[in-house]
C-alpha cells in the first residue's frame, strides 16, 4: 500500500516543533525511514536536532538528495486561528495547521516518495534525506550542521532538491534555481546635540543620515542579470526618538536591507556602503558607524540537467512548465550550493507563516507524484 | 534708601514658582509695588496667575511698559544642585537658585528701578509692569491674558521693554529688537507594508520620507535679511521603530522645526511644506499627513527711538554698545509686538535653565541702573 503523504503531514503537524523544538517530528521520520531500510543518524548541534538518512551505498556516484525542515514559525496570535494549529484538521479539501505548507507537507511528500520508490523499485544508486530542525531560526546549526557532518563522514549528494514551497499561487508554476543574496546594515550617525534655534553650534546627524539613506535608496544597483531581477535596497527603519522640537539630537540610526543578484557580492556592496558613508561624513562633519551582516550571497545553479529533470516531472504531473526563478527570500539552498547543484520545488506558499496556514490535500499527493517521477527519471 | 534688586531677587527665588505655580512671587511683588503707589490687578486665567501694575494716570500718552515673568523651569535633577535651588544663597559674588537669571533678577531689577524712580522723581507719565506666571509653560494664559485684559480695560503701553536675559556672555553686549518665527511639523508618511524580498509588492514609506526630508533640509530658505540671520530648518527626529530587516514598514514619521526670519511667514512656509509633500507623494505613491504648529511669527521693531533709548542707557552704564540682535528662541515679546514697539534687554543668560543657575550680583545692580537710566531718559 503506498505511503499517504497527507497522513504523514498530519502526523508531523501534530508534533509541536516551533524552532528550536524538535517536537517529535524528526523521531517520527527516523522510525518511518528506518522501516524502509534507511540508515539514520541524528546530527544534533547547538541545541538543534537534525536528521540524516541514507538509503543505498555510501559514496555512490548516483546519490540523489532531498533537503527540508520540520521546524515551524510561531503561531502568531493563537486565538486568531480558526482551528487547533497543531490539530491537523482536514476539511474543505485542505489540511490545516502550522507547517501545513512550510514545510511539513514538502518533507512528507519526499519521505513518502522516497519510501515507496526504494521499496517498490530499488535503484542502482543512493538517496540522502537531509532534514533539519532549524531553518526558520538562526539556521546556524541546522542544514549547515548536517552538511558539515556529512563532509566529515564521507557522505555526499550528487544533486539536491529542496522541498520548500516555491509556487506563488498555482501548483507547478515556479521552481527556484538560485536565490538572491541578502545583507543588512545597522547605521548610527553621530553629530553634536544642540538647540534648534542655534543650529550653527550643533551638527545635525539627521541631515547626514537623510542624505546618506536617500542616496542609497535612489541608487540603481543594476538592471537585473540573465536569471535575476534587479537588486534592491530597502531602508526599513530610521530612528531618533526625539520628541522635543527645539532639540537637535546627538544621534540618528538607520536600518537597511539589500537583496542582491549575482552581479554583486556582500563584500562589493559593503565597500560601496562604506564609500557612501565616508562621503556623507566628510560633507556633514558627522561620524557614522555601520554594522553589516551578510545573510547569504547570491547563487545560481544554471539551467541544466538538474533543472530540466525537475521541470519535466513538474510539467508531466501538472501540465504546467515551471518558470526557473531566483526570486524571494533566502533558503537553506544557500548552504547546499557549496556542495552540489541544488534547485528547489514545492507547494503553493500562499498561507505560509500565517494564521490558519493550510495546504490543499490534492497538492500534497501531486507533490509526492512529482518527487517520485523525479527519482524515477534520475535513476532511469 | 534705594531698593536693593539683589535682595528682591533673593526673596523671589525663595518663592517656589515652577510653572504654573505662583509660589508667592506675584503676591510679594504686588505688595511691594502697592507700597510705591502702583495700582495692581491680578489677571488670573486658565490656572495661571498674572500681575498688572500701573503707576500714574490710565491712558497717559507717555506710558512706559516692562514685561517679565516670575515662573521658572523645573529643577532638572534636584540632587545635582550644589545649593538649595530655592535657597537664594549668596557666595562668590553670585546669587544662586532657580530663576536667578531667568528671570527673577530681571523682574527684580525693573521693579526696583520703577519703585525708586516713581518715589524719587515722579514723572509726568505712567509706568506699566505686566508680569506673568507662565512664560516657561504653554504661555497661552500668561502675557497674552495680560494683554487681552489690558485691551478690555483701556490700559495701553506706549513702548515696552522685556527684561529677559539677552547677553550671551558679557553684560551689555546684546539687546533684541525682534525674534525669528518658529514652527514645527509632525509628518507621517504611509505606504504599503511588505517583505523586503518583494519590494515591488510594497510601497516603502521610508524612501518617500527620506526624499522629502532630505529635500527640505537641503533647501536654502534665504540668505538672511537686514536684521535677521538666514532661516533654518532642522529635522529633529525620524521614527519607524521597525527592528525586522526583512519587513518594509507601513509608516514612517518625521519631525522638523523651522526658525524663520521676516522674509517668511508661518503660512508661506506651510504652503511650501505642503507643496513638497505633494510632490513626493506623487512620485512615490505614498500618503503623507502633516500637522503644523506655528509657535510664533517673525517680528521686528526696526531700529529707532526705542532701541536707541535702550542702547544709549546700556552703553552709558556698561561702556559697551549693544548689538541689535534677532537671534535665539522665542519670548513673550512676540505677543507684545502686536500692541506697541517692543525690545528686550537683560542679563547674561549663560546658566539659565541649568542646574546651579546663578547670577552675578553686580550685574543685577548694573541692570537696575540701566533700567533707571532708561526711565529717566524716556520721561526727560
Ligand atoms: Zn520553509
Ligand atoms: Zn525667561
Amino acid at each position: 500500500m503506498p505511503t499517504d503523504p497527507v497522513r504523514l503531514t498530519a502526523d508531523l503537524i501534530r508534533c509541536p516543533s516551533i524552532t528550536p523544538e524538535e517536537g517529535g517530528a524528526l523521531t517520527l521520520l527516523q522510525s518511518t525511514l528506518e522501516a524502509a531500510g534507511f540508515t539514520c543518524t541524528r546530527v544534533d548541534r547547538g541545541g538543534v536536532a537534525n536528521l540524516f538518512a541514507r538509503w543505498g551505498a555510501q559514496g555512490h556516484a548516483r546519490t540523489f538528495g532531498f533537503n527540508g525542515h520540520t521546524d515551524v514559525v510561531p503561531l502568531g496570535d493563537p486565538d486568531a486561528w480558526s482551528v487547533d494549529p497543531f490539530g491537523a484538521a482536514e476539511k474543505d479539501g485542505y489540511l490545516w495547521g502550522r507547517g501545513a505548507t512550510d514545510m511539513k507537507s514538502g518533507v512528507a511528500a519526499f519521505v513518502a516518495a522516497a519510501f515507496d520508490f526504494v521499496t517498490d523499485t530499488p535503484p542502482d544508486g543512493a538517496l540522502i534525506l537531509a532534514i533539519t530542525g532549524d531553518e526558520e531560526g538562526p539556521a546556524v546549526d541546522g542544514t549547515r550542521a548536517l552538511l558539515d557532518w556529512m563532509e566529515g563522514a564521507g557522505e555526499a549528494m550528487d544533486v539536491c532538491l529542496v522541498g520548500e514551497p516555491t509556487c506563488p499561487s498555482e501548483m507547478g508554476e515556479m521552481m527556484k534555481i538560485g536565490r538572491r543574496g541578502s545583507m543588512s546594515a545597522w547605521i548610527t550617525t553621530r553629530g553634536v546635540q544642540g538647540h534648534a534655534a542655534y543650529p550653527h553650534r550643533a551638527k545635525n546627524p539627521c541631515h547626514a543620515l537623510l542624505r546618506l539613506l536617500d542616496r542609497l535608496a535612489a541608487h540603481e544597483l543594476d538592471q537585473g542579470t540573465d536569471h535575476f531581477d534587479a537588486s534592491s535596497l530597502q531602508v526599513v527603519s530610521m530612528d531618533v526618538g526625539n520628541p522635543a522640537t527645539n532639540v537637535i539630537p546627538a544621534e540618528a540610526r538607520g536600518l537597511l536591507n539589500i537583496r542582491f543578484n549575482d552581479s554583486h557580492s556582500g563584500a562589493s556592496l559593503s565597500d560601496w556602503l562604506r564609500d557612501e558613508v565616508a562621503k556623507v561624513d566628510a560633507a556633514f562633519g558627522t561620524r557614522t558607524e555601520m554594522e553589516i551582516k551578510i545573510s547569504g550571497e547570491a547563487f545560481l545553479t544554471p539551467p541544466g540537467p538538474l533543472s530540466d529533470l525537475v521541470a519535466r516531472a513538474v510539467e508531466a504531473e501538472t501540465g504546467i512548465a515551471p518558470v526557473l526563478s531566483t526570486t524571494g527570500g533566502t533558503s537553506d539552498a544557500r548552504f547546499v550550493r557549496d556542495h552540489c547543484p541544488v534547485v528547489e520545488f514545492g507547494l503553493v506558499g500562499e498561507t505560509m507563516h500565517q494564521v490558519d496556514e493550510r495546504v490543499r490535500t490534492d497538492h500534497v499527493h501531486q507533490l509526492k507524484a512529482i518527487y517520485t517521477r523525479i527519482l524515477a527519471d534520475y535513476f532511469a
